[in-house]
């Protein structure tokens, strides 16, 4: 029995491990580099030869999950040492388990015959998560080294967009006939001796291979084995399409707890299975990718990557964001004239600012959640806006009460403080109104409300905040 | 068969339907209220018990998970409406679907009985979900009227925390022994009729419930009758202990991809199981309380919870919020004199500051999402925090370049461009090192570093920000 203490513990002991079994290596590559060991001594040395060999054995002993957490949590150089040391048979299964991004690091370190032979020994749906990586001539002369009815399948299923079913389908599925009993159902099961990862029901389909049921193997082993399959089997399953949203599929799993799902095309064919492994996996990301892109990254990043592939990935939000801080500048400009007689302005517009942009991102971050879970739409969003400005009412009197009996108690100004306390109810109503209406635009126009709504609010916050602010005080402080 | 397409389609139908039937019975009632029709004439109306009537129908052909959305994606009065309708055999099933919010609602809405009653149709797991909302005389009833088994069930599964494996563990556990054949072991499943949802293993336990293997159905049903269960069974299953961390748990069963696995207490003993479906709850909810928590949320919030509520939900964040604005006001107080002299500084501040935020909050976001797959550790910390040093250098030098330009082109001012460049590459070069360091600390003394992290980064390069330009200036320029 594998305890989860001791997995965890042990994983974490094995990256250490191979930790300092490389740094033992690279000690005694550094004293070849300075000449204080000649190259054939280091050839023949018996201590390098154990640290790899250990090094190797260790990695053997590895689940490919657990090497490819390792490989991830390594800088780009060990982690190429370790690559090398991974036995050939397995790189196929590891580059799987491996993030986009260091996928690409492992891959550009192969070369096509290596690239080749990891991928044979793969499935075909395992193949279409690889292929998008893969350089395009290895990927002709994979193409060319299969059967036709994997070819197709593998051409279909690189067809398909990233966020459709047919992106995580896979083809391990295991059909019967509805006119057997179950008992020649069991004798059939027990000549193939062994069933698909992850198989709690088999397919029913007729010669055609059109679906007519499922057959769960938990009924199957409990009902009587003279009944038909016809009798047993359920014909009220949920099945996907493969240009159904994968999205979709993903909440059907949740919502009626599934494990496998048949998958049909347009004249009710079977053509593949999706499990709950691929849609924990799609959770998983798609939770990553918000997370991410909120934060204007635009996509997964090794941590080891370079300084530049770095700068890349996040320059595109930084320029936007740029453009708006330049924007709200201007704004200020627009002032300047009050703040040079009154410099306390400068100093308390940015509260307002800030304030205005924090609230307003709790709004979007609401929004956008209501939407991914279909609860946000057209019949609601008068009550949604009333009371978000209800909220925001409320926090812009009680706050901006606060802060303005602060900028009084500061610089000594009552009407200072009555200015500063309306800026910041009205920014904190601008607040709402575009914390809603953002997301709920961007989900209008078909583009993701996940992706820079945060940075957009804040504009609107940033600019609305100091113009409200400093034009109410050149209106009555001026 | 149902079509994925389809069920969404008649999910979004049904909440119309839904809301249309509300509608008319919404209408009726106000009628009745405008004295436009007597009390005695609604009851008479068959309009009003026809449309009653077919809502009523609806919601009984919906499975508890739609019922649930239905009822979160409607206001509190037309939720409550419907609430009423749905008959109480089914209360409890719809209460443990909807989200915590939104079920606070409903059971405000129910007296001690129905809640009872509500409660008696539960599995002990499902009634430790839901114990938490119930009032405590109700609960106190609740733990009365049980067995003595699952007395002690319900009362271990509260004991545990709530990111504890013992929390999300179900007892839904079918038992064999080792030392019978497969054909009596599936003479057994025949007698039970049924087995609990997700079953995809047996578990083989002694006559002391010790844990000695579990047997996947995928074997039972491949594997040769007359095998014994001890020769078919598989002793390396991952097991899980009531007291491990969930979260763990479910980094195993994406890692190993489980369906189900045993869950055992110090001395072996086999005390319930954790299934996917709660493993796939359990991963949505930390993704989601992620998101909340960096916007500075502190709960899920109902969408259409009292303005009362939501700013309670977030006042504490926009109170911290507002303390970190007061300091960064008072760092540019420290420099008024300055600003009264150059009036620009006021305009360009905001720039240095708002471009480092973002640029602190991109890091934040790599880190916590490193440490939470856990491959951020002491190990990398030197060459995470060099990376992100030389990301950030490289973009200072390269937007601080493009926006000094910038000040140059509007103020003229050469050595202005300059200090403004100089101050956004120091506080980029801040907002890395705050970036990598406070997620680290955080994690490290033991806080969630998703939990203000960005509210602290934010501080830091606001402060900073304001602190770097004003100091440059006033050092060069004044």
């Amino acid at each position: 029995m594998a305890d989860i203490q001791e997995t965890k513990e042990s994983l974490s002991e094995s990256l250490q491990q191979v930790i300092s079994l490389l740094e033992k290596h690279r000690l005694i590559e550094n004293m070849v580099h300075n000449q204080e060991m000649s190259n054939h001594e280091l050839i023949e040395s018996l201590v390098h030869k154990q640290n790899l060999n250990e090094l190797q054995k260790k990695l053997e002993l590895l689940h490919p999950a657990d090497v490819a957490y390792i490989l991830e949590a390594l800088p780009l150089e060990q982690r190429l040492d370790v690559w090398e040391l991974v036995k050939a048979d397995r790189d196929g299964e590891i580059l799987l388990e491996v993030s986009d991004a260091v996928r690409q690091t492992l891959i550009a370190d192969m070369d096509s015959d290596e690239l080749l032979a990891a991928a044979e020994r793969l499935d075909t749906d395992e193949l279409a998560d690889l292929a998008p990586d893969l350089p395009k001539d290895v990927l002709q002369d994979l193409l060319d080294s299969l059967d036709a009815q994997n070819r197709a399948r593998l051409q279909s299923a690189l067809s398909y967009s990233d966020d459709a079913v047919g992106s995580i389908m896979d083809f391990d599925i295991v059909t019967i006939r509805e006119d057997i009993t179950l008992e020649v159902a069991l004798r059939y099961m027990r000549r193939l001796g062994g069933l698909p990862d992850h198989t709690d029901k088999l397919f029913v389909v007729d010669r055609d291979d059109v679906l007519h049921g499922v057959l769960p193997l938990k009924r199957l082993v409990v009902s009587d084995l003279d009944a038909k399959v016809a009798d047993v089997m359920s014909e009220d399953a949920v099945i996907f399409h493969p240009e159904d949203i994968a999205d979709d599929a993903a909440k059907a799993f949740e919502r009626y707890d599934l494990v496998t799902a048949p998958v049909v095309d347009e004249s009710g064919k079977l053509v593949g299975r999706v499990t709950v492994d691929a849609v924990m996996d799609l959770i998983r990301e798609e939770a990553e990718s918000d997370m991410l892109s909120m934060a204007g990254l635009r996509e997964e990043e090794d941590f080891f990557a370079s300084v530049w592939k770095s700068v890349q990935n996040r320059w595109a939000w930084l320029a936007i964001n740029l453009i708006t801080a330049l924007i709200a500048s201007r704004v200020i400009g627009l002032f300047e004239g009050s703040i040079e007689k009154i410099v306390a302005l400068a100093a308390l517009m940015p509260i307002v600012a800030g304030v205005g942009g924090n609230s307003g991102n709790q709004t979007t971050t609401m929004i956008v959640r209501g939407l991914a879970l279909g609860q946000v739409a057209s019949h609601n969003m008068k009550s949604l806006i009333t009371k978000e400005l209800g909220v925001a009412l409320l926090n812009g009197l009680l706050w901006g009460g606060v802060i303005g009996a602060v900028a009084y108690a500061l610089y000594g100004s009552y009407p200072l403080g009555l200015v500063m306390m309306s800026a910041m109810t009205l920014n904190l109503l601008l607040a709402a109104l575009m914390g809603v209406v953002i997301p709920l635009m961007m989900n209008k126009i078909g583009r993701d409300p996940a992706v820079g709504s945060s940075v957009l609010i804040t504009a609107m916050t940033d600019s609305g905040g100091f113009f409200i602010f400093l034009g109410l005080a050149t209106i009555f402080l001026i």
